[in-house]
């Protein structure tokens, strides 16, 4: 087989391992397991004859599957429970009720969702184990507004620190705050049950107080945080009523504050990543190994402009060929992370095809190299492709076609570039999301 | 030591000795050597018994260190020659002249200069030796209009093409056939003498026939393929007269063309890199291996928005400490290349301080963790300094100050930023260019 052709198949094998480490029934089977009768996961021990109920609890777009999941590993075992899934994103189970319910925009289905699950932990003793199944959307799906705060009162909220340039981690010290289930609140309101939350992480860095505004992890941040960043942006006083006077109260010392680290309230709850974009990289990774690839893994929470971010794996690619380095071909670098796409022209595409789009301008030319990106999601922007692969022929390709690749990058259009060509890379929806997988492969 | 500390003084330590490899002098005296009265370089040997004469010429902005090391190595050798070199970037020598001129804009000093460097090189005869030093800046300085195009025409064929988005190398395939020098021809003249250049290179890919339009090493541009240019761009008509007939004549097969790889006419010349990006970042790690780091060169050939690619290394570094990839600590990461600010504020700053101020907000809280950037020629943007580090303390250094460094980073403004810390790198201009090099550094 032709050297390019042979990089083209074994980049598709290696996405394959990276999103079959990513797949929500898969995650979950891997990383909780029972044997004699005890559950494992994550270094935590569940003997089950010695717990009187499992309950399976959660919230997430791929909640369906991973209640499928523990169905299948503890089947009778469960006693019931409740998982808040988006609509459509549901499966016929036997044990656990998935509840439909708003996303991104949380609704009053997942207040109600969000109830229940809140009184089955409520409900559980110390006797009874608690199975928590967080994913991606875990935060609007598990809508839980504390009283009197409303659920259209916190999104305000969310708006007006959005508007004024609150990053990610003062939005969520807020919205912890007026909450009554996240910020570790879940797993108090379940104490002294046994809670094993089981996370599929969206997120950069796999935080578990991040992943869903985290339920069941300890929170650093405090009333008196969420005071300062309202004052910080100065809107205090634009924030509704119901919102500062809460937060003002809290400030106080007058509302309980979300458990901190060590809180004995915590103690009995345990936070597994079952599923993440660092464990799919390592699955990429342990792949391409195995097809005789020396391999790097250069970092799983890249962020930033898309075509930069290419530019610079393109410039990686460039050194292997000219210096063997970072490391000498057969050679397989593998990222993850999530970039973001400025908009300028008005083309179909997704970050993963406009990566592969910039990629492939940087790498013309170049003989044996194959850069590939694909959403493990499986829809890459508003697409039907998880991503696309540029090798160093794909511009000259391009070019006998009449394809202008810069014309096509300057216009956003990445979707009908590699549509043109066949190098679009189509998965279907996966129902998983662990961010994206980069691949640069450069052959000997 | 406290490792935050440590980590300061290896960092400096191991751009020193990145500079001093990039050092024009340090650079020659590395490369061109002289035993038993034999001058080798890049894998030639120069019996210098077997020449009569020796010659020097050239252009760039390092031409003054590399004649004085030239004469430190060859003395008395040396009959004579002339580097072009731009206006103040001169020095005492003994043997050869150095001739002032205008850069980034030619001049006629620098179009006598480079007539009489064509008088020597064809003077030269076949137990002639022609020692050749080229280095940034040089297509400006050796300015040989091929008759009758002159000076003004080129340059305003050049402003024409870089209006309509023609890449650098479309514009170097055009000026090159509007030389009588570029292209190769320098060599081709100088034929049948020997001829050594010494290369200090500022590009990416080091590639001998893009340094300084290339007067020594073979050109695959055409005749045929410069009037595709003007076509491509519809400006056949509106360059000058006598461009246009010059190109057409040219493609039409009426002048000859540059000397192509395999001409007779370079036959006796070599091209040796004797400074590059490449090797600054190579004996920067080497310091670091010295200083007891695990050690990796991501890429020499970076480019893209500066603030993006500071992302990535922030993301890298962010790999080390949450899963030793792609190297353990104690660890340092080089790359090199040269990227790009796309302006958007009013600060004072240069892309090696923006690089140190975005990859700030990367790393910020992050313990044993420092990033640096410097421009290898000591002058990062309109400033005295030459770059800045970060590390994990930087951004709340900075807020105690009570400097914001989103905001400072958003006016473009790092000098300000890096000033008030006192964190930048002052090396004071070094003469030299060859790009950037940037480090991440994660102790253990």
């Amino acid at each position: 087989m032709p050297v390019e052709k042979q990089l083209r198949k074994d980049a598709r094998g290696i996405l394959r391992a990276a999103l079959e480490a990513a797949d929500p029934r898969e995650a979950v089977l891997r990383h909780a397991r029972v044997k004699d009768d005890v559950l494992t996961a994550g270094g935590g021990r569940y003997p089950l004859s010695r717990f009187e109920r499992v309950f399976v609890i959660g919230a997430g777009k791929a909640g369906a599957a991973m209640a499928a999941a523990v169905e299948k590993l503890l089947g009778k075992r469960i006693r019931g429970g409740m998982v808040n899934v988006k609509y459509g994103h549901t499966a016929k189970l036997r044990r656990i009720e998935l509840n439909e319910c708003g996303h991104p925009v949380p609704d009053e289905a997942g207040v109600r969702g969000s109830r229940r699950i809140a009184e089955i932990a409520a409900m559980a003793g110390e006797r009874d184990l608690l199975i928590c199944l967080i994913s991606g959307g875990a935060s609007a799906l598990l809508p839980a507004p504390a009283e009197p705060v409303t659920l259209a009162a916190k999104q305000e909220t969310t708006r007006l620190l959005l508007a004024c340039g609150a990053d990610i981690h003062e939005i969520n010290a807020v919205r912890k705050h007026l909450s009554g289930l996240k910020g570790g609140q879940l797993a108090r309101l379940a104490w002294p049950a046994a809670v094993l939350t089981l996370i599929l992480s969206d997120v950069i860095g796999d935080n578990p107080d991040v992943i869903g505004s985290g339920p069941t992890a300890a929170d650093v941040s405090t009333f008196g945080d969420s005071l300062g960043i309202l004052d910080k942006y100065n809107i205090r006083s634009r924030v509704p009523s119901i919102v500062r006077e809460r937060i003002e109260k809290g400030a106080a010392g007058a509302i309980e504050e979300t458990p901190k680290p060590g809180d004995p309230g915590l103690e009995r709850a345990r936070n597994v990543i079952v599923g993440s974009n660092r464990l799919a990289v390592d699955a990429a990774r342990a792949k391409a190994k195995e097809l005789g690839y020396r391999t790097l893994v250069l970092s799983t929470t890249i962020q930033g402009e898309t075509r930069d971010v290419a530019g610079v794996h393109a410039s990686i690619a460039r050194e292997i060929h000219g210096s063997g380095q970072p490391l000498r071909p057969p050679a397989c670098v593998i990222s993850g992370g999530e970039t973001t796409v400025t908009l300028l022209g008005h083309g179909k595409g997704g970050r993963s095809q406009e990566f592969a789009l910039a990629a492939a301008i940087g790498i013309a030319g170049m003989a044996k190299t194959l850069l590939l990106c694909a959403g493990t999601d499986g829809t890459d922007g508003p697409t039907d492709a998880a991503g696309a692969l540029a090798d160093g022929a794909t511009v000259g390709r391009a070019r006998e076609l009449g394809l202008d690749p810069a014309a096509y990058l300057a216009e956003n259009n990445s979707y009908e570039f590699f549509d043109a060509l066949g190098d679009l890379i189509r998965t279907g929806p996966t129902n998983t999301n662990v961010m994206d997988v980069r691949l640069i492969l450069v052959g000997k």
